[in-house]
């Protein structure tokens, strides 16, 4: 079996990647451990930048997201008995995001890839990348009982941080960054209308709590917890209880609660590969970096890896060019950091870090940093625009 | 003996706020462990915000500041082989610096308090403050081998980070923030005209470097140095030498070299102390916090202390009104906290942490955020313009 570019991994990733390549008429397959059940059934990212949505467009499969989702202007924080409201579209001439949940971004890209005919080997196991250093790589891979070779001129990596792409490059040609996180964000998804129009990030002496949603009737709420609280120990009415008293006062009034749909413990981590090429071998998104999910940038970075990838890869199949492959990792990283930077500042500022700890002083002094980091960035104008133009995302750089 | 307010110290925030209060015509006396020489001897900032320059002028002695000092406009960031210059007052709509030593501050208000005809003891010992909580707090010290008794109202503490008056507040009443960084600053002091009309603070693999001036012919350079260097392992030579490699190549070709009139090793620290008021004592400057020098805030922090204990201090006289004394360390500590964060955050953008140890992956992935930061902050206007109102210094908050 031989195509172009195989993709390793059917998430919202691998699936815009497939997607771009075929409309320029670049021939590639999928790859994927899991279900297409099994991955619509995760609960992930509802916030979408202005580049991720124009490139979901460009993929043709923007429709029912500019039907469905909801475009939102601005942003909440919450903290010191105030609400602060960061307004994205005012304070960066323009920019907004999208509410639209990851699950209805990859169900509306597995159906574009059914109705494009194109190929795709669901909970296949056993995946392996052989000779990606060549120019004649290939991938192995059991599915149905029967042992699959993949012939390719190009692998690209999306399968995530467990997944085997970042693995198959030795340990002596990459670095790997980390930044672990001594708490976790219990997610709770329920069927009720979300408690505010805009999302609201609520730093409070109990920890940091999140509003979000992903449609008008359905919410997505986040507590900061331990990273040993185990999701049993969490009942509904406790959940509720304790995000009411994260929550602003006029807020928690207002908020309708009912039965968990999802109720999952997702601890926080950053972590970076560089570089992100190796070879023939491309890491896409998660397999290369992962976010705290404070701000929303995770599957945001994936889609501006995509969307290098994309262009590097039609130069080389429209224009010949395989010098541009150098420019990937480059080009990706400095996103990624921002991305990763933002990520790990909004997370200092707005989680509790055990400051109140009498006898941490470090982290007490760090507490007192981001205290007064949040009061200058809230407090006047040019912070507030510092903190939009990070959120609604920076621009995609081009290839030179 | 008898006065309305006894003042701890006679470096620059002490003689300040000795000159505002006396031009209120509220007395005042100063006690100062040592001699006015040896104050003049210490070799300390150089750049003043418009806050503190324009109380300069309120308290009668700018004329020499105003004829002889340098107003700066913008200053250099340079990192990655470019150099980026913070239009200060292009940024900021307006607002400068002011280059004029702390030596000659000093030697201004010593000699307005002279001219003045003001009560000074200089080298004084066992000064110890008394009943600081009560109304008749009083100072007793030791001068010219004669026992002395200061009877006053009020006591205001700016004898620095090692002195008395912190000391005397009960350590269950104050609460410390520390932070130390792992590196001094290792500066010469010469009779050589400056290498650039801007100062230039300089992020190399080597670690951080700085060109500072006091005048058109005297230049201050600083060198980031392990804490176990000490001064004589450096000699000029070697200090030139490895000021040359961190600077830009081409100010570094421009360099003039020559004998240093001072050379030392400060360690860097941030410190806070809260409340800054402890009954009738108020603390002052460095005697409530310290910060490193990267962004030239220490002076300025202490001038926005003097600031409000003047205005205090006024309204208590003029106007009766005792209660405004309780809001003097909010208002301090808010501005002194921004201070604080912003030569921290200055620091850390700008010096080396050990990023480069393989064995510390902590290190290394902060080195990157921070060098995402320096390019973001760097890159677009709206970060410089976040560096430059921090710079040029925050409003002084009035009293309510």
């Amino acid at each position: 079996m031989k195509t172009q570019v195989a993709i390793i991994g059917a998430g919202p990733s691998g699936l815009l990647l497939g997607q771009l390549l075929a409309k320029q008429g670049i021939d590639n397959v999928i790859i994927e451990r899991v279900s297409g059940e099994y991955i619509l059934g995760r609960i992930r990212a509802g916030v979408l930048e202005q580049g991720m949505t124009d490139l979901l467009r460009e993929a043709g499969v923007g429709e029912r997201m500019d039907r469905e989702g909801q475009v939102h202007h601005g942003v909440e924080l919450a903290f010191n008995n105030k609400r602060v409201k960061i307004e994205l579209e005012k304070l960066t001439g323009g920019s907004t995001v999208m509410v639209y949940g990851q699950t209805e971004v990859t169900r509306d890209l597995m159906e574009a890839r059914d109705e494009a005919g194109l190929t795709t080997y669901y909970e296949s196991s056993n995946v392996a990348l052989h000779d990606v250093k060549s120019d004649a790589p290939y991938v192995t891979f059991e599915h149905n009982g029967e042992t699959h070779r993949l012939d390719c001129d190009y692998i690209a990596g999306c399968d995530g941080f467990h997944g085997v792409s970042r693995q198959t490059i030795p340990e002596s040609s990459r670095k790997e960054f980390e930044r672990v996180y001594p708490f976790g964000w219990l997610g709770v998804l329920s069927d009720t209308p979300p408690v505010n129009p805009e999302l609201i990030y609520c730093k409070t002496d109990r920890g940091f709590a999140m509003t979000s949603m992903r449609s008008e009737t359905r919410s997505r709420y986040y507590l900061q917890v331990p990273l040993t609280d185990k999701v049993e120990d969490w009942s509904d009415d406790d959940f509720w209880t304790e995000l009411k008293r994260r929550l602003p006062d006029d807020v928690a009034e207002k908020l309708v609660t009912g039965p968990s749909i999802e109720k999952s413990i997702a601890p926080l981590r950053s972590f970076v590969c560089e570089p992100m090429q190796y070879g023939n071998l491309f890491l896409v998104g998660d397999a290369a970096h992962i976010v705290p999910p404070t701000g929303a940038k995770g599957l945001n970075l994936a889609a501006s890896d995509v969307a290098t990838l994309y262009k590097v890869m039609t130069r080389v199949y429209k224009e010949g060019d395989k010098e541009c492959i150098s420019q990937y990792s480059d080009i990706c990283l400095r996103r990624v950091w921002h991305g990763e930077r933002f990520s790990w500042w909004m997370t200092n500022m707005l989680h509790d870090f055990g400051q109140a700890d009498e006898h941490d002083n470090d982290a007490a002094t760090h507490g007192k940093f981001m205290s007064s980091e949040l009061n200058f960035y809230t407090d006047n104008e040019e912070g507030r625009r510092i903190i939009a133009m990070q959120y609604v995302g920076l621009p995609y750089e081009d290839l030179v």
